[in-house]
């Protein structure tokens, strides 16, 4: 396996960094995770334009062209042969010594990158996923895909320890979004998921369901909603990049709906095909 | 200069670790700096104590012994010469691949560390510093100190940028602590500062703080307080282990009482330079 640090492709044993790198000690970067399928970038556009507005948001200075970086990420991924899969990137604010809270405004920015192949999961798609509910107490600038991920990863871990995918998150009994994706609810034919603020990641294939919901004029609110409202939903779907629009037909124990992958969520599903079919091939 | 990696001293420029590493791509890890008077680690106990917390809110194992771990440190304490300054070590979940937000149970955890040799600041203790006023836009599990500190260094950096030492955080006016130290304000010849709750780091400068303030029988209550507040007191100090106890004589350029340090202040120091006296010597 071959992993990417700044501009070179390496095997994964030579893959490292400094330890005065400030992502290894502040976790100050930003990432992105894009699907590949058919060996192609999905909503390549989509992701590389959050990427920079992430940097721009931290004052991170992206060291390549957006050329070079896109052509370092297919490097990559030609490397280790990924067909389906994803690819992983990263660039932290890179090396400091000594260390200081204050940012480092002369150091050059290190990009490092990762792959893992995996196929869809038509199963799941259609056979949905379980999740259960925990309190979201992660910093006030969850627009920003950074790498202070620990209050995701503990509610993931919570998640996956209950054998659930997911954590869906709340605070104080408004649910925001998952540990590691977007979430949407659906009643009465009506979609309602949280608005882009600074509380929620504006998530990629939030935006293509989006599109979907857009293409197939079904009604949609951008507006918070509370728990007791996630529990009443007909339909309850999670978007990620690993999950495209997955129906989660179960929250804490508590079946959603009559359990089954609803109407609306297969309708954004035949969009989402269609949309990978007309940027990555069949 | 050397570094610490896992249990080996090793120069810096060998000082690497993998970018799998937790630490690198969820900031999943801990830290702890200790100051280091005469050679001596000033509050070891206290740090260590705080250390092993940390691991265990965040159910991180630490690899070593407390009494190996110590001796760690000592070690790259000796190898860089060290004889006033601080050390800094952290530790982190250690590797995993591929990549997941769920903790990697079995993994083992990663120790680093590094030193930094500067005396102590005798011209700031007397002379203060300045600060500035900032949101606090951190987590809701600001108790541990761990590496996800995005919003601390923002904070900092605004600071700096502003040419004062540190940002004094506020949630929506109520003043929590500052972007690397803890807060205390005197006013009429009490002392108020924040309550230990999950808004602030149990700061070890704190700890000793309160001991003085015990034993010159100074009155203290341990409540929130507001800007308005911060901004009519007579003394305000900051506390960290790089700072001691320091006037902060400006706050968003507005005067603190008589603009010098305080007879509260000056009393907490006095105590404060006998229990280094004691503990590292004169």
């Amino acid at each position: 396996m071959n992993v990417l640090v700044k501009d070179k492709i390496v095997a994964s044993e030579a893959g490292v960094v400094s330890i005065a790198d400030r992502g290894y000690q502040f976790g100050d970067g930003i990432y992105e995770v894009i699907r590949v399928l058919n060996g192609k970038l999905f909503t390549e556009k989509e992701h590389m334009d959050r990427f920079y507005s992430s940097a721009e948001k931290m004052e991170l200075v992206i060291p390549y062209t957006r050329e070079k970086l896109t052509g370092l990420i297919y490097d990559l991924i030609k490397a280790n042969n990924v067909i389906d899969g994803h690819v992983y990137f990263q660039l932290t604010r890179g090396n400091q010594d000594p260390r200081n809270h204050a940012f480092n405004d002369d150091a050059e920015g290190i990009i490092t990158g990762q792959t893992k192949a995996y196929p869809r999961d038509m199963k799941m798609l259609e056979e949905g996923v379980t999740a259960i509910t925990a309190d979201d107490i992660r910093w006030l600038r969850c627009d920003i895909k950074t790498l202070n991920l620990i209050g995701n990863c503990m509610a993931k871990t919570k998640a996956q320890r209950a054998g659930a995918e997911e954590a869906i998150l709340h605070r104080d009994g408004t649910v925001t979004e998952c540990s590691s994706s977007s979430l949407l609810i659906v009643k009465d034919g009506v979609v309602k998921t949280h608005p882009l603020t600074n509380l929620i990641l504006p998530g990629i294939t939030r935006i293509v369901i989006m599109e979907a919901i857009a293409a197939a004029n079904i009604p949609v609110v951008e507006e918070a909603f509370s728990l007791e409202e996630l529990f009443a939903a007909d339909e309850v779907m999670l978007a990620s990049t690993g999950h495209d629009a997955t129906p989660i037909i179960a929250i804490d124990g508590k079946q959603v709906g009559d359990g089954k992958r609803g109407p609306v969520t297969a309708e954004i599903q035949r969009y989402y095909d269609l949309r990978i079919e007309k940027e990555c091939g069949k």
